[in-house]
C-alpha cells in the first residue's frame, strides 16, 4: 500500500455511489453501450459521477442562447492558466499557448512541430494505446523504452532508446505519459530533471500528455509539471479527463520557456478543429470545478482503499498497490493460474464474469497478463466487478 | 434573378427575426465575439436563429444524465443516411460510412487515403479557405482551377489542372465543393459527369465536401449527391452548416460504391476524435430537423430575394444573382469605384460602415473586390448591413 493513503470511513457514500445504476444505463457512451447489459463495465476512461452543475448550466444555457458557431477568445487558456496557478502553483502565460481540438490531436501537431516523416517517437508502454496508433498513423516510427517493473520509468532503458531513435541523425520526440496511464505513475522532478538531461544529451524533444494531472490520489503528493523541469518541452492539457468531458473535447498545448517559438509555428488551421461547446464545458470546468473536483479525489481515495481491500479478500493472488495518481487499477494477474498457463485474464472476466476490463496487452506486450480497472466507479459496482472478476479466474480449469 | 425564386410576402417574419439582437450579442461565438459590438457581423458561417429544440434537449437531457464520455455506435450514419434517403433519395449504406470528427478534418485523412505526401490536390478558387490550408498543412501540393466568371466550374480549366497535376506521374485528388461556398452554385448531373469522366481520364480522385447539401433554396432544384455520379469520389457531409452545430462537431465520410475499400483503410485512429455530445446533437437535428430546416430555408429564399432588392435600391453598381444553394451572397464589387481604384470594399465596409463581410481575397486572388454576406440574418440586421456596406462604398472618394 502506498504511504500516504487516508483509510476512509467504511460504507462512507462518495459522489461515485449518487448515479443509480440504472441511470448510468441510460447513457449512450462507449462505457454503457460498448456491451450487452449483462456486463458491469469497468473499461474505457469515463467516470461514475453527476456531471458538474456549473458545466450542465454552462452548455444548456449556451443551446437555449444558440450559442453554438465557432469558438472565440482566449477564455479555455486562461481558465486553464488559473486552474494550473491555483492547483499546482504553476504559471502559465495563456497567450503562449495553443488551443487544439483535443489533447491526441494536439499531440500529433506537436509531434509535426518537432519531427518529420519517418523520426522516432519514444513511448514507454505499458501505455494508454492511442500514444502507438496516433504516432502511427503520423507516419513516425514508434521507439519502446519500457517501463521498469515497479511501473517507473527507466532510465538506462530510456537513454538506450534515445540513442536508437538518434542514431541515424534524424530528429526524435519523447512521448511522455505524466501522471502514466494505465500503472498511475506520478513521475517525480528527480525523474522528470533526469529525463531533460538525457533528451538534451540525445537532441530528442519531450512532449508530455498531462492529462491526467488533476488526478493526483496521494496525499501529499504533487503534481510537478513537466515543462517547468524540462524547459523545452511541450505539454497538453485538457479537462476532459478529470472533469468527465470526453464528450465535449477541448485541449491546450502549453510551451515550455524554451519551446514557445516552436509552438508558435504550430498553423491556424489546428484551431479550427476545437468545437465551441467543448471550450465552454472545459472552461467552466477549470473555472468553478474545484471542489467538486475534490470530491472525485476524495471518492478515488476511497475506491483505491475498497479496490486493494477487495482483491486481498477474493483475489489474493493478484498484485496491485493503489498508484499516486489517475483512477484506474492496473492490476497483475500473472500469478493466478489460468494466467500462468496463457489465458488473457479480461477475456476471462468478460466470457465468464460479464466485467469488462480494459486488456492488459492493448497497452502495450509488456501489459500481458495484466488489466485495467477503472476506479470510478460506486461501492456496489466495485465490488460486483472484484467478485465477478475473481470467480472468472478462480475455476476456469475446470472448463477449459 | 435566378429562374425559379418565389417572390416571399413583403414584411414577413421568418425564423431569421426571431431573436432579437441583444439575445445574439450575449452568443459568445466568433460572429459575435470577433468583432467590437458597434460591429454589425454577416461573416462567419453561423446562423442567427434559435437552436432547433429537439437539439436543445438532447443535449441538455445528456448532460443532466452526465452521457458525456466516448461516443458509441451508428446511430449518426444510420441518421444521416435516413436524412439523405428522405431529402435526396440518396441510398446511403452507414455499415460503409466512417465518422470522422469534423468535414475538414474527415477531407484531411480521405486525401492521405488516396494522395501520398508532396501528390498534388486541385481546388477551384474562389472556394471556402481553408481547403487551401488545410491541403498545404497536409503537406499536398495546390493546384488551381478557377471557376468560370459565372461562378460554374470551367471544364477547360478543370481539364489542365488535372493534367498538371498528375503530370509527374504521381497520384492526384481533387476537392470539389458542392454545393459551391462562396458562389452558391449547385453543380448539375451534367456537370459532375464530366467531371467524373475528367477524373477517370486523367486518374484523379474526387473527394466532395457536401456541408452546404441540405442548403439548397431555389424552386425545383436539386441536390445529386457526387458519389451517385461519380462512383469512385468519397463526400463529407455534416449537419453543423444547415443546423448550425459548428459548435458541436461531427461529420461523415461517404463512398461512392467504387470507393467502399478505400475507406476501409482509414485507421480507427481516426474517429477517436469524434465527440459525444457532437454525434447526440447532430444525430438528433438529422433526425427530428425536417420542419425546423424547411423554415430555414423559406427564411433564406426571403433573404435572398431582400438583400438583392436592397442591393438594387442602395448599390446598384454591385453585381449579385442570388444563386440556388447556400446562405451566402457572394457580391461583385469591381464597378465601385473605390473598388476600382483598388479598395478592399470588406475593409472599407469594416472600417467605416462598421460591417463585417468575409473578404473576397481570402477565397483566393480571383475573390479580388468581391465580399461575401451571410444571409442568415433578420430582416433588420440584413437591411442596415446592406445600408452601411453602400454608404461605406460611396464616399471613400471624398475620404482617401
Amino acid at each position: 500500500m502506498s504511504v500516504g493513503l487516508v483509510r476512509p470511513r467504511v460504507g462512507r457514500v462518495t459522489i461515485f455511489d449518487t448515479v443509480p445504476l440504472d441511470a448510468l444505463r441510460r447513457r449512450t457512451s462507449e462505457k454503457w453501450r460498448h456491451y450487452p447489459p449483462d456486463v458491469l463495465p469497468l473499461f474505457v476512461a469515463e467516470m461514475d459521477v453527476p456531471q458538474l452543475e456549473p458545466v450542465v448550466r454552462a452548455v444548456t444555457d449556451a443551446m437555449l442562447l444558440g450559442d453554438t458557431g465557432y469558438p472565440s477568445g482566449s477564455g479555455y487558456a486562461e481558465a486553464m492558466a488559473a486552474f494550473a496557478a491555483d492547483r499546482w502553483g504553476w504559471a502559465v502565460d495563456p497567450t503562449t499557448t495553443r488551443l487544439v481540438p483535443d489533447v491526441m490531436l494536439g499531440v500529433v501537431e506537436v509531434l509535426r512541430l518537432l519531427t518529420d516523416p519517418g523520426d522516432a517517437v519514444v513511448i514507454n508502454p505499458p501505455v494508454y494505446p492511442p500514444f502507438a496508433a496516433f504516432v502511427d498513423h503520423a507516419d513516425r516510427r514508434l521507439v519502446n523504452a519500457p517501463l521498469a517493473a515497479d511501473g517507473r520509468l527507466d532510465l538506462e532503458v530510456l537513454e538506450r532508446a534515445f540513442g536508437e531513435a538518434t542514431a541515424d541523425g534524424r530528429r526524435a520526440a519523447y512521448l511522455l505519459c505524466h501522471p502514466h496511464n494505465p500503472t498511475g505513475t506520478l513521475h517525480t522532478p528527480a525523474e522528470l530533471r533526469a529525463v531533460g538531461e538525457l533528451a538534451t544529451r540525445h537532441g530528442v524533444r519531450v512532449v508530455a500528455d498531462e492529462i491526467h494531472a488533476p488526478l493526483v490520489l496521494a496525499a501529499g503528493a504533487r503534481f510537478v509539471p513537466t515543462t517547468t523541469v524540462i524547459p523545452g518541452a511541450i505539454a497538453l492539457h485538457s479537462a476532459s479527463k478529470a472533469f468527465n468531458l470526453a464528450g465535449l473535447r477541448a485541449a491546450v498545448a502549453v510551451p515550455g520557456p524554451e519551446a514557445v517559438d516552436d509552438l508558435a509555428r504550430m498553423p491556424a488551421v489546428v484551431a479550427d478543429g476545437v468545437t465551441h461547446l467543448g471550450a465552454i464545458a472545459q472552461r467552466t470546468a477549470y473555472r468553478e470545478g474545484g471542489a467538486w473536483l475534490d470530491e472525485v479525489l476524495d471518492g478515488l481515495r476511497h475506491n483505491q482503499r475498497l479496490v486493494a481491500d477487495l482483491l486481498a479478500e477474493h483475489l489474493p493472488a493478484a498484485v496491485w498497490s493503489p498508484p499516486k495518481a489517475t483512477y484506474f487499477a492496473w492490476i497483475d494477474l500473472r500469478a493466478l493460474p489460468p494466467v500462468r498457463a496463457g489465458a488473457d485474464p479480461s477475456r476471462l472476466a468478460l466470457q465468464r464474469g460479464r466485467v469488462a476490463l480494459n486488456p492488459g496487452p492493448t497497452f502495450g506486450i509488456e501489459g500481458t497478463g495484466f488489466v485495467r480497472l477503472n476506479l470510478a466507479a460506486s461501492t456496489a459496482v466495485l465490488t460486483d466487478a472484484v467478485g465477478r472478476l475473481a470467480r472468472s479466474l478462480e475455476d476456469v480449469a475446470t472448463d477449459s
